[in-house]
């Protein structure tokens, strides 16, 4: 039955695992506050990370690797044997990872049902939904939910954020359920191949076992585990070393470390963590909540510009909200605002019933939301009608996005008294016309706001570099850019002719082969995507000396990749929030090191 | 109704139009042979192009400008009173074209229900049919058919075959139905938008007319319109002028021209045209055969390597008989052989019920057919499971598609006599370390024919260089690649991050807002992927100094893609075989000129 290893099921005869069934013995909940998260925020926020709070740790569970190895370092420096710079170079980044994650006790003997690949690390347990939307409802019954897709879409988003984790039977580590786990700091495995769920029967087999909605699984993010049952849960441990650490690497790292954050929650874990900004504030999850995404449909299948924009007004008041948190939490530090970038066909739903539903809710035929539906949908989407393509289309769009973060910038300068550091990024540029066409909307919902606010804008507009014809024409649109943020997950599908999501089939066997050193999705690849960034930093710096630079794709939370960043010179990498203390540390050893990853 | 312009349409009331319908007056159909058209191939072949017999020629009709322009230049050359290299400077190359393909009578007045993009030149006209099985059926029975669709894939390949026309409801210039059509030289309309093919009910509407199967229309592909009934046709008049000024062309050239030719049809018609070789035979079309797809599809879903080598098995004497007729008819002219590209799934079918019965006739049950299907199914399919990464993944597809070149090399040479100049292509490298791997399965197999066949094997091993990596690591490649092919659609659309079949719905606007001068597809873009083939050229040039460089792009017909090609030293261009008197007038201009494309 694929079973293996550290099993220790019962036979798949005595399935049913009841949804009632108690956690084991030793169980510690994420619920249990084993850890004192400091939740506070702003200018005062504690840069060196979380305390934590030894008196309530469960006193069987054995101290992480991690743990002890940051008390024995701080110990030698303390006592003058290591020097702050040698104890920064003994630290393996990646290993404050188990730092910052609930992991799985490890007395307890698994029953592993399904193996895939760790896509999120950390640990979680909770009833079987296949629906977002039960995963939601479930949750806001104060239940504990583990979401299992075949794979998971944008319209997933609200599902997965009432989820306490997520599985997914296809995908790789790099597809949507694993980057937008990562960025909430969820466990999530992905690409459990033998999982079959099949909707219809409501039910989940894997591994010899059949599973219904509400049998209890529990996942492992960190080693790609679905696992039977409910298993005892040791929280994350935050040594006071762990600040002391991150400080000293503060004080050494020249790359600004920022976070990918899309929300208040997002943006408030980022500050904890001592993010130093948003380098990639992406509005299009603010548009798949159950209320707006009503609106953001009506826009698309709007047959006219004054229809579009009449259900564009009715998103600007939420946007402005969600805004205006982010810029509040975030005050005195630079927020990185993308425009709207998925195609829009991510939208709509595929499903011909819920498309049927659709349209009636909207008072539209079913023939014409298929009609446009038909219009929309793309062979390869990742090559298709989005990011600044969109905004040309469609500059309505634009202006609605560039009011509501200008109105939000107004209000909490006001409201605070401090700053709103705001770049606003357009994606998917492949020339300087289209940034030009899309900054002169800008500017002149600027200009709009500055009068009838009375208020001084201050901003940057720049472009996501995300092509190879972008990183080729830096130079040029350079001149209209004030900054340039690496896409590089994107660079790399389009510089390698590889779809992170149809790569899994084939990418696995390349590394085993030693055709590539390593995932270029997960560690940047220095030969081909490094040389592109190379030659546009140095291109883009020609036309403008004080152009800012950074990276947003998900290689800006890889240490080896925080090498590259340091070593081409960019201004600052941005991550997962909760990979924020991970890149300080890898940063400050970047900068310590002499050797480089420069071939 | 949509309807403008030229139409003169009868009220969409009277709308049967009966398959019965005679042609209007004045008309000449395209089997009529108002030229006699050289069949003739081989050493002797007439590379000064198609010999026209004026006695046989519509009287009425007007002479064509092309045919009048060259008969102008002529003269004057011969009269002593303008030279060779300004006569052929004064031909514009896209003129040739009308002399190429049929024409609609310019008499006639046209009843345009549709209109779409001129995808492919030329007109037609035939009976409308959904089906390719239908078209091929028709076809076989005699009958003239216009094959319409919401868009073609490779498994339509036989009806595209068949049919003397095809008209899409979707895609653009570059979609594989204007791609394929445009090989075989019929004419082609895509991007039909207001054309609904309703299936079940076994009718089509446009511009308020409903056709049904069996009712008459005609295509113009240099317009884009789909017209009622059938138009009167002027056949291509080739005078002997023609022939004089292709060779004052030749010999003064420099680039050599191939044709893409995927048939021996293909191939007799490039060779007639005077191309030098062929520079793209793509071997995947073989397999789309009613006889063969049986066997390929057996293959995709054998579970061992044992069941899939049986189907191969069966492939291999039908592919060694297609190598063994392209290699005879272009004996002493190299042939370049691309191995197997598309993503497998391409070779399933996509309907449900389709699936089912081919489930049934291989014998296999509908659900693991289904889970094979969703296996190799794809988000993006230009960035999957394709190329080489198929090669990797089943070495056996290699071995077999090696030993029928190979086996098919050593028959045709000891038949005629001249040696079969073979190049084999690698698709869709990123890594040397990929083509080192395909490579040696190759040289495996040269070994062991030569070994069974006692015969000396002479043949190069190249790669096509599609991918932005591909060019920057040229100078790593090179290293085992002994020629270059351009493959510039693919680079095109990975440069750009734009898929060719998605990037109708905005590419249009991005032209006449003057975001891009030109269609990256039709002519290349200089500035983005005109530089990264110029880094791959120097790159490679300085490991390997004899690399032969070719381009097998779309733009490999395209006049100012071709003077590019010049400029940057390419040893040739390949296009499809009726581009190829085009590509030639071009290549001398580009030779001719002092100023180039080069920025």
């Amino acid at each position: 039955m694929g079973i293996s290893g550290l099993s220790l099921c019962a036979s798949p005869a005595t399935r049913h695992i009841s949804s009632s069934k108690s956690p084991g013995s030793g169980f510690s909940g994420p619920e249990g506050h084993n850890v004192r998260t400091e939740q506070a925020v702003g200018d005062g926020g504690i840069r060196g990370g979380l305390e934590s709070d030894q008196s309530k740790s469960a006193p069987a569970l054995p101290v992480s690797r991690a743990a002890s190895l940051l008390r024995n370092v701080v110990a030698r420096v303390k006592a003058g044997t290591l020097s702050r710079e040698q104890a920064l170079l003994d630290i393996p980044p990646s290993m404050l990872d188990e730092l910052l994650h609930p992991t799985i006790d490890p007395n307890f003997q698994r029953c592993v049902i399904s193996r895939g690949l760790p896509a999120s690390p950390g640990a979680a347990w909770g009833e079987i939904t296949f629906s977002p939307y039960e995963a939601e409802r479930l949750a806001g019954e104060g239940r504990r939910v583990i979401l299992v897709r075949v794979e998971t879409s944008p319209e997933d988003i609200h599902g997965m954020n009432a989820a306490a984790g997520i599985v997914t039977a296809r995908g790789g580590r790099t597809s949507h359920a694993a980057v937008v786990a990562r960025g909430m700091g969820k466990p999530c495995v992905t690409g459990a191949g033998d999982i079959r769920v099949d909707e219809k029967k409501g039910e989940m087999t894997a591994g010899g076992f059949t599973l219904k909605p509400g049998d209890i699984i529990t996942i492992d993010g960190t080693a790609g585990q679905v696992i039977e049952g409910a298993a005892p849960m040791t929280e994350p441990d935050l040594p006071p070393d762990f600040a002391t650490v991150l400080e000293w690497a503060d004080s050494l790292r020249k790359l600004r470390v920022r976070a990918n954050a899309d929300t208040p929650g997002d943006a408030a874990t980022a500050r904890r963590f001592g993010a130093d900004g948003v380098g990639l504030c992406r509005t299009e999850h603010m548009f798949f909540d159950a209320k707006r995404i009503r609106a953001m449909r009506e826009m698309i299948l709007a047959e006219t510009e004054d229809k579009r924009r009449a259900s564009l007004a009715s998103l600007l008041s939420v946007q402005r909200q969600d805004f205006a948190e982010i810029f509040h939490i975030m005050r005195g530090l630079p927020v990185t605002v993308r425009l709207l970038d998925p195609p829009l066909h991510e939208f709509l739903p595929k499903d011909e019933g819920d498309r049927a539903e659709i349209a009636r809710s909207l008072g539209m035929s079913v023939e014409k939301m298929r009609r446009r539906a038909d219009e929309l949908d793309e062979f390869n989407p990742m090559l298709g009608f989005r990011g600044c393509r969109l905004a040309i289309a469609y500059p309505e769009i634009v202006e609605m996005q560039a009011r509501a973060i200008f109105e939000a910038q107004v209000a909490v300068e006001r409201d605070t008294g401090h700053p709103v550091k705001l770049e606003i990024m357009v994606p998917l540029a492949a020339t300087r016309a289209e940034l030009d066409l899309v900054k002169a909307r800008i500017d002149a919902t600027a200009g709009a706001v500055r009068r009838e606010m009375k208020a001084e804008l201050s901003y940057q507009i720049g472009t996501m570099i995300e092509l190879p014809r972008a990183c080729l024409l830096a130079g040029d649109i350079a001149r209209s850019a004030e900054f340039f943020s690496f896409g590089t997950n994107d660079l790399t599908q389009t510089t390698f002719g590889m779809s992170r999501d149809d790569a899994g089939i084939f990418l696995g066997s390349y590394i085993l082969k030693g055709i590539l050193p390593l995932d270029p999705f997960t560690s940047i690849d220095v030969e081909g995507v490094g040389e592109l960034i190379r030659i546009a930093i140095e291109r883009g710096r020609k036309t403008r000396p004080d152009l800012k630079l950074g990276i947003c794709g998900e290689h800006g939370g890889d240490p080896a990749s925080i090498a590259f960043c340091h070593d081409v010179g960019l201004t600052y990498v941005s991550c997962s929030p909760y990979r924020v203390p991970i890149a300080r540390l890898a940063a400050a050893q970047a900068a310590l090191r002499l050797t480089s990853a420069q071939p």
